[in-house]
């Protein structure tokens, strides 16, 4: 067990019952509630059951995906909550993905005006991105995580065995935050990344703990995301318009994957507009391009995602907000790129892919 | 024009305009939204626009009343901020009663994690009660205010004359919380406010500004309602329970009219539990008889109104809370009280009414 202490909790690393029995036991709370959804149900909610005995937990099962995570299924999550007499001394325990992490979060933030919360994230993703940062919400008309509130759990407990869950794709989807976190703030980290060959052979608490301490630093210096906090938004702009689009298809990406798309995007926009070199432009693309399997998208939906970049949370005064990589492991905010720039960047993307 | 100072915002209490004016001169937010109902449009909105010219104000109305105050409506107000792409560098202004600055502040803290808001309450009771406390939110199946956060607004302008548009109940209700602020703490105020006898002629300004001063003093000792803060909730542990069913029926009441009806039968749990003399009660019962007009409940209702206690935020381990009062000016806060004594204060009100 490896323990990062925060400045208002802990993530715990490593096999967490023990730690979470005395947890609970300190806490006393008047009643306990586990959000899941029907794969944590099966594969994750039984080994919680088992280890941590004597509990009555009660369970509440939402459907599992991005496109669930809405304001209608929050209001499933508060009746249940009422419906088991919830009060602000309860618990909601998060076990599931950054879906249910994120919704689950906000719920219990805004139950009865806040009730405590733990996350337990199961995924590669939510384990390295959303344990940090206390970033809360649901998507609202396409438009993800746009209403939520900042608020930090009690405690994290990430288990590295519940990755064990996932198919390959979700785990290499949760791989894209941890290149993400070198490509920002870890030159050394990117090189270890790129050594990976087979990602079904990867000890992945080893990448988990850096990847981690890179988030910490970066939102203890910013907790409300007023500057540097922005740097984690390399490859969301971008990433997010196309995952947004892609929910509405019958060809959703997983949201590393389209992270990974739009890292490629903003990698050629750092090589325009902020002094990255070509070689580590041909590196990085050529890295995430072997890793996910990317596909073009028309040129008819570039207006709709310049549509969604628009609508993101970091933008000012009208202006699309950027953070952009002058090297691998450096990063700038508030880059701002005009709508050709960014046209120019999904051209280079559709011609790597 | 007088301005209370709380630690992270001023309260201005009288004409507004030229405050306003400088406050957003500073802030210089990207773009303006107002959130208002068809009576604050019709009323209040003329005179904001008229007095602060030169801004383009991106109206929001919804429709007027509690029964609106729910997270439908909530969806609406973020479907316009979305759709007058408003950004974290917008401001939300709140320009009506209690609902809209509940509401309307929620649906700011949550839009993109939180964009700035400034209320501008409209009515007695928001004057008195809303305007201090951070407590923002949205009525949650049939429970009051069981979906929100805590935060507080970049500003509070008070303007008195906006009361002058409320019909003489409206104002009735908001004085409730006005008695309520002398009964808790303040036994002078309460002296005073028994020599009111004709609500038409009173001089708001003159109860307005003592009664923030007690909401002022309560709050700063406990933001987060984890204790003394409870002692506002005198008369709102029942009152809320009556406020809730009766929205239900064709006999909605007032929030203050409620209120008063829930202070006299916790003016009884005082004398039963909590040493409050007899000739108090009496008076109290006296002044609030005499002051609202209230009608008996059918005992076959109890149940629901136990029901809806028990959902209250303020419960700890299933049991019900009350903040009750030992005298005139004196409050004891987390008191529980039987269902039996609460059939028999509910007994008592019906027999005054």
């Amino acid at each position: 067990m490896q323990i990062i202490e925060l400045s208002d909790y802990n993530i715990y690393v490593g096999e967490p019952w023990a730690e979470l029995i005395s947890f609970l036991r300190e806490k006393d709370y008047s009643s306990h509630f586990v959000l899941v959804d029907e794969n944590t149900r099966t594969h994750c909610l039984p080994l919680l059951l088992d280890n941590v005995p004597g509990l009555d937990f009660q369970i509440i099962e939402i459907a599992s995906g991005e496109i669930h995570k809405h304001i209608g299924t929050c209001q499933t999550i508060w009746g249940e909550l009422m419906a088991g007499k919830a009060d602000r001394q309860s618990l909601l325990l998060n076990l599931g993905g950054g879906v249910i992490g994120d919704m689950g979060g906000f719920c219990a933030a805004t139950f009865k005006r806040g009730m405590d919360f733990v996350q337990m994230p199961t995924t590669l993703l939510s384990q390295v991105d959303a344990s940090i940062g206390g970033k809360l919400g649901v998507d609202f008309q396409q438009v993800k995580n746009s209403v939520g509130v900042f608020r930090n759990p009690q405690a994290v407990f990430v288990y590295p065995d519940f990755i064990k869950t996932l198919s390959f794709e979700e785990t290499r989807s949760g791989f894209a935050e941890i290149i993400k976190h070198g490509l920002i703030a870890d030159h050394a980290e990117w090189q270890k990344i790129q050594k990976i060959s087979d990602l079904n052979q990867v000890n992945w608490t080893e990448f988990i703990i850096p990847s981690l301490h890179v988030k910490e630093r970066i939102v203890k210096e910013d907790p409300f995301e007023k500057g540097l906090r922005k740097a984690l938004n390399f490859g969301h702009t971008i990433g997010h318009a196309i995952e947004g689009h892609a929910l509405e298809t019958d060809r959703p990406l997983l949201h590393g994957e389209a992270i990974a798309a739009g890292m490629i995007a903003e990698s050629f926009l750092s090589h325009k507009h902020a002094g990255l070199a070509e070689k580590t432009l041909e590196q990085i693309t050529e890295f995430l391009v072997n890793t996910y399997d990317l596909y073009p998208f028309g040129k008819d939906l570039f207006p709709i995602f310049l549509n969604l970049m628009e609508q993101d949370k970091k933008n000012e005064k009208g202006l699309i907000n950027f953070s952009l990589i002058p090297a691998a492991g450096e990063v700038l905010v508030n880059q701002t790129c005009s709508r050709e720039e960014i046209v120019e960047a999904l051209d280079y993307l559709n011609a790597q892919v």
